[in-house]
């Protein structure tokens, strides 16, 4: 089967997608018959370009490397996002535009017209799954297409798809883990003497961190996806301003050295649990000790463990990743929206 | 949708599965619209009973457990397994007879027969899993039907589905883990000051160990582990004879010390690599460091990493097993046989 993608985004982790559909088009087409052509992509700041018998993929991945502008492959003139999100000819639409913590806009009203258009759902952008995801899945549902959202947390990891299928009839009670790679890297660094303003000078330099890197010092990136896992995972909408926050902008030289003495290590931790109807969630620094399964996730490594009605502890680990890593998450919803055809029981 | 049950075996994981049925009959139906009814039981020790209305599940909990035999419950007169198998009026049957090791009989050969009557068949036990894969797998093809056996590696942790669904179009390269949880039990005892023996005793006790406590601590459940897994997930069939393999008898309490002075744990590690076409497979004794993801999973949890083309790293960790767990394994199994039908892309 042939299917037409459209991509909004194409910063690095939509090249990646491309790049990782070009190295796996054999695999795709032998192991799950599919055929893929992109046929549009929208940029910020790279214009936009739509061919309607495919775009040439090496030709944009040239040009927005080299800083050019993608309009020059359109078949038609485009400016607007939305008149591109209403024009091009797409089965599925990944988004990846950067995330907005306070209401998830613009993407999810891209989202919006993807589903209202017809089109299968991706998006690796947490806000949208926060702020929009009840909205968003029964949209999808009266589509009768899928909202995926995979790469929102722990990169390829899988998170929610393991919910979907593998797991079915569980009841979370709880989650504890390390989320934001950011500053799990700044941490490891200070652990190596490094200062507070040269670990994050450092995240900078390899494109981990924003120029400004509050999202991630302050806890921000973390909230926001603890607020993602509770709304999706345990029915309990909250939004990154419910999750208490404290970010490790207070944790001094001093500090780390100290717990280092003691064999523990300082972790910015992720926690939600029950209580009553609803989450108590919170994100904080807490010194974790060797025998924590938190103690050895290191770098830019990450890990969620849920306790569960049925299994007392499961963690997943995610080792290294990159923007490859979170190009899979988006690979592995799209073969499941249009290939595995299995029902959602979320 | 009403679905009947045959079961078996009827040991502690059997006895765990027909309780969590009862526990979670309510969400089952609220959620997957599903009703269960068991409509035999096969045991080896405690006679076999067939009802075509379903069998009174506490009764035969009580039977067994107070050691008497169920044939008083049954409809038909029963003395043989495979007599039971040709009339149990059943659609899903679940397998959880004792492993052997060796050949996986004779429960491959009552899958078979399963298969053969149209059932979907479930099974906890390694034996027809690593013995007859690719013949059950292609028997239950034919029939339209699935042969699924989550529980058989890490209880009820999801490491089969995981690769159906979640994590398509995946080549794995390696995996290294903690599979036996007696053996991590028994050296976790020893860091203690108990003695190799003191410590196996113990894990009889409490029922972990058998009598011949040789299939744990010679490393053969782990060996029919890897074997398993590289079967199923790295399609390279491996008999646990072919797995390298080094037991724990010969870690002495000396050793154990002399880790613990260095910060560091003995653990029996299981790896797998793929070299060539084939796969190297090794179960041995190993000294790992805080840093080791290895290194916190203690008791009876196990763990396994696996390094793919796409996630350098994904660890799964399961902590704290119980037969419950194995037996919400087997639960998963079923709702996705009968409920979620997803298709198998492995």
């Amino acid at each position: 089967m042939l299917y037409h993608l459209a991509l909004v985004g194409f910063g690095n982790v939509g090249r990646a997608f491309a790049r990782l559909l070009q190295r796996k088009e054999a695999e795709l087409n032998a192991r799950y018959d599919l055929q893929i052509r992109v046929t549009g992509i929208a940029t910020g700041r790279h214009g936009m370009a739509i061919d309607p018998d495919g775009l040439d993929m090496n030709e944009a991945l040239h040009l927005v490397e080299t800083g050019q502008s993608l309009n020059a492959l359109s078949r038609f003139p485009l400016t607007d996002i939305v008149d591109f999100l209403y024009s091009v000819p797409a089965d599925v639409l990944f988004e990846n535009t950067p995330v907005n913590h306070e209401n998830g806009e613009p993407a999810a009203s891209f989202l919006r017209i993807g589903l209202e258009r017809g089109m299968h759902v991706i998006t690796a952008n947490k806000g949208p799954v926060v702020h929009a995801y009840h909205d968003l899945t029964a949209l999808a549902k009266r589509q009768g297409r899928k909202f995926y959202f995979e790469s929102a947390v722990m990169d390829g990891a899988p998170i929610f798809s393991l919910f979907r299928q593998a797991l079915p009839a569980i009841q979370i009670h709880s989650f504890r883990g390390i989320l934001n790679s950011t500053t799990n890297l700044i941490l490891g660094r200070m652990e190596q003497g490094e200062s507070f303003e040269q670990a994050v000078a450092y995240a900078q330099t390899i494109g981990l961190a924003e120029t400004d890197p509050s999202a991630d010092v302050d806890g921000w990136d973390a909230a926001i996806k603890v607020a993602a896992l509770t709304t999706v995972l345990m029915n309990v909408p909250l939004k990154p301003q419910q999750v208490e926050r404290q970010g490790i902008r207070e944790i001094t030289s001093d500090q780390i050295a100290a717990a280092l003495r003691q064999g523990k290590r300082w972790k910015l931790v992720c926690t939600a649990q029950r209580e009553g109807s609803g989450v108590r969630a919170r994100v904080a620094p807490e010194m974790v000790a060797p025998d924590s399964p938190l103690y050895s996730v290191n770098g830019s490594s990450s890990i969620v463990e849920f306790h569960t009605d049925v299994l007392p502890g499961l963690a997943i680990v995610e080792g290294n990743p990159s923007p490859e890593t979170t190009a899979y998450g988006l690979l592995a919803d799209l073969i499941n929206a249009v290939c595995l055809g299995a029902k959602d029981e979320l």
